[in-house]
């Protein structure tokens, strides 16, 4: 694994909102910035291979996530990229009226598919987290769910829901945001059909680092994405007048490639190198179960647990409920703990597999256990709220 | 002016298609990454003032086009703005079934258009260039001009065609991509209604840098782009289920902001503090002028100048026919004059004000000599094509 460059002293719980600076990014991005643009300029499309460099990188997400190199596609963010998939999607099944998705999701989610009906005269449904497949009859185009939730930490099981969906003719779209380069995922075998994905929280690909798309082969065909710009032309630098798309998921590019970004995610991808998603899972599930059994033992009773205790249905992160977490959260970045607060009453704590370690979790709850032995979290300080994702 | 690092010797006339690197950017960068992400991770949002970037950089754009700063949103792709504004123009005229596009235009600008017009049940609109207001009729929505030519660089009189779209009850909307930086624009001078540009060409933001777009102050109420993430939401810390748009252009945004690549154009926008406009066009038209004398007096009647003479008709490149352009500027590349071949023949010079030279002019001219007389241009390794915009 190769090493990342957190600050000394510093507990950091929140990779699932950023994640921290791999070893290695930063020379690259001068290597970019310095020699293949500032010495190479144009040249570099080719010599530098800024042309392949979305594939490339898309390379290497693809096994974390389970399926084919050539089948995933970067360079927009995860709004635009949902947007993409979700219209895509609902003209896959032109019979069909309704996109489902839960209310509880990250918002974009939501939004994105409210957007996506508006303009598309589709109906968008709300389901029960708890049992979203309720949501799911005959009617229905997409079910767009989110593997993990970023506010519990809940995760769904792909296997049960992608089949039973399909099975009622929808068509199977997964948010992994919350879980890839910290769950091992597997859409190949679970046989969904899309997928979008974050690379700035496990990914570690920096502020604002592009998102990842996936249409399952199959489909690939017969999806249309609906923002048909350049770069998802079959021969872009031909410049004719009408709109051929590529073949494969290159149809779903639209823009000029955002270099810069893609190069430090290229780079901060190969933290991943000779990793095994099992035993990642493995130090992630060890990670937070230390967490529980601490918060357990030291703070009975003091907050709600609001993951799941149960293994398969938990991501890698845990989220404490409490009356006063915004506070509580404060006065643990005040102590060099950072996790993030929730509305309403989430403090959440994010465990990166690739560099937390079994004494950052001992540190944050003894220092949890002062923040409220000394009820710190009741600083009037932290009465206005300011939280970023 | 801020310096730039060209390398020594080379003459680059491509800045029109990825502008040089500015000084002060690879700084910059390097500090975004190691101390605001590497030490200040998550807090950076809040610390580095990350959250107000996007507007920060727009505010420095916005002078360049002739707007106020509270007016631009960037973030996306070119392609992804275009499809947003163009969605939304669309929106503000329900009544009318017809988008007017250019054949000749820069493709991305057909493409997007078809693809938002097919998404809408909409009728695309090619129109002659020569003439674009004979094919607005009152069935237009919007008439959507790409200021500056990419193949051919005349330059639309932004006024006249606003002025009479708009009698005709069109909208107006203009793709700045190859004048910005190069040529002033007073949008709000010229009452255009929507315009999108890129910031890696005369801007110098890097390849792939994000674009900016602009939404008339007065639409700004009505206007409802489609791709609606939470960062154009009201209150995007909420979380909430429900998507209620930020005020003003702040709708525009979708997704999490891209840190790394605004931060590179932040920095690279400092080579325009105290530049005057007027004086950049002044050095512009000097350029251009001495380039086209040159040809002119050196090589009469080889090439086809495809650029207008006339100086308000001219952007800031000069464009050569020749039926043998992609080898003319394979041998002027293999002398250390970077220009750039469009399909079907033409040899494209841009001619960067803020850093191109009059003797950059006369080097070009003097090796575009050569590579005639000695018909270097026929070598047989320049028979496969291979270009980037």
């Amino acid at each position: 694994v190769t090493g990342f460059d957190v600050p000394d002293g510093l507990v950091y719980l929140d990779g699932n909102s950023l994640g921290a600076l791999p070893e290695g990014v930063a020379e690259r991005l001068q290597d970019v910035v310095r020699r293949e643009w500032g010495q190479g300029l144009i040249r570099s499309w080719n010599d530098a291979r800024w042309m392949e460099l979305s594939r490339r990188v898309a390379g290497r997400i693809a096994p974390l996530i389970g399926v084919q190199p050539g089948d995933v596609h970067l360079g927009d963010s995860t709004s635009v990229s949902l947007f993409k998939t979700t219209v895509a999607a609902a003209r896959l099944r032109p019979d069909r009226r309704v996109l489902v998705v839960e209310p509880s999701t990250f918002p974009t989610d939501g939004y994105i598919t409210a957007g996506v009906a508006e303009l598309m005269g589709l109906e968008l449904r709300w389901c029960d987290p708890a049992d979203p497949l309720a949501a799911v009859d005959d009617d229905v185009a997409l079910l767009s769910l989110t593997h993990v939730d970023f506010r519990t930490g809940a995760m769904f099981d792909m296997a049960v829901i992608t089949a039973e969906a399909q099975a009622r003719g929808a068509l199977m779209q997964w948010d992994l945001c919350h879980s890839t380069g910290a769950v091992p995922v597997d859409l190949t075998g679970v046989g969904a059909d899309l997928a979008v994905g974050c690379t700035y929280k496990y990914l570690n690909g920096g502020p604002g680092a592009p998102a990842f798309l996936w249409v399952a082969p199959e489909h690939q065909a017969a999806a249309r994405q609906p923002i048909t710009g350049w770069m998802g032309h079959a021969t872009p630098f031909a410049m004719t007048r009408d709109y051929h798309p590529a073949g494969g998921i290159g149809a779903f590019a639209s823009g000029t490639p955002p270099v810069l970004a893609l190069s430090a995610l290229e780079a901060a991808l190969e933290a991943f190198d000779g990793v095994s998603l099992t035993e990642l899972r493995k130090r992630s599930l060890e990670l937070t179960d230390l967490f529980i059994s601490l918060v357990d033992e030291r703070l009975p009773g003091v907050f709600e647990i609001a993951t799941p205790r149960q293994h398969d249905r938990r991501g890698s992160q845990i989220s404490l409920g409490h009356p006063a977490a915004y506070g509580v959260v404060q006065a643990l970045i005040a102590r060099d703990v950072i996790g993030d607060f929730r509305e309403p009453d989430i403090a959440r704590f994010g465990f990166a597999p690739l560099y937390n370690t079994l004494d950052d979790v001992r540190t944050a709850v003894e220092r949890l256990e002062l923040v409220m032995a000394n009820e710190e979290y009741a600083d009037p300080a932290y009465s206005s709220r300011n939280a970023v994702t």
